[in-house]
């Protein structure tokens, strides 16, 4: 079985999708998580509503997050 | 009794259709999950407004998810 | 006194109707459930909008329902 | 002093007049509830948008209740 | 200092106003709370969008509440 | 480090500017507060939609605040 | 791995960014935080629909918070 933050785990340093609550999506490097999947990017680019925004290192809170999609 | 949790149990490896609360459908293999019902799907397919696109791997947050249906 | 639980206890194989925060209506045969009132239906029909589908077996997490109506 | 819970102990039995976050009205006679305020009514009237509606026995998710009415 | 709970404390048995997170007011003679902030009000008053409603004795759950204002 | 908890007892007895979920916005003397960021303020005026509301004392549920602001 | 309390810590004195749910945008330099990633800035620029406010030291509920970048 394969535990969802361990998926986390083994995407430490690679690049990760990030889908948020309010349709916002993450691109951006995974560089640390904590057990309430508060994250840490870097080389982030933020795309909304079709625009694309590039922010460098993102803390992101956990409970905004809908899906993680490993790339 | 067949408690919640022990139908994902049964459910690893085989495909279900996860309900969430933003209207979006996923499609996928599940592969693990945790006691937070937090769920790690395989070969997934995502649907919203009757648009279909696949998403490989995905970590769903279990706050987020209405219901989820075994295949 | 009833407790709230002792019901589900009680509607074990039997049908009961929830009602969930997105007006979604399930029926269907109560399996199984836990503390959080997270639920497993079986032979279950949503109805949406007027709109009826069979989705077979369910699991429902608790905090999305509203009201629960033994049949 | 009168506390919440107490208002319940003395309520069973007796009808209450619950209003529920989405505005549902549900009249029905308390018999049992747990410390979370879920509830169970018998004899349940269900008004929304002017409609009544008999449900018979219901379980009430507590942190769906605004309001609690004795009558 | 002057605690939160020590005004619910201080208020009791005088009149107080809620302000709910849908907007709805409600005036009454406080009578009881707990820790959660769950209050018992005799004597009540709703009014909402400029409609009066007396609706006597009233539990209200204490997370639909933004502020709470003694008379 | 300034810790939060920390500018509410600095900020006792002075006025403060919350902001709050629904854009109400709250002027009052801070008299006391919990861990919660409950709060007791004094002398409180209510800007809503551009109108001012003299309030006097009121206790305000912390999960309603977005923003607090010394004066 | 970096953990996102870290990334906090090591922001301290350092201006940072910080997206909130209401789509609310606060610059301003961090000057301290707590576990719930509640924070303390100081010289904040409030941003909401283009408007720009000079709003110096803010206390910040973390549950409002999306995204913190660092500067």
């Amino acid at each position: 079985m394969v535990m969802p933050l361990n998926v986390l785990e083994k995407s430490i340093n690679k690049r990760i999708s990030l889908l948020l609550k309010d349709n916002r999506i993450l691109d951006g490097k995974l560089v640390g998580y904590d057990e309430y999947m508060n994250m840490v990017l870097e080389d982030t680019e933020e795309t909304k509503d079709e625009q694309v925004r590039r922010i460098g290192t993102v803390v992101l809170r956990g409970n905004n997050v809908v899906t993680i999609v490993p790339k």
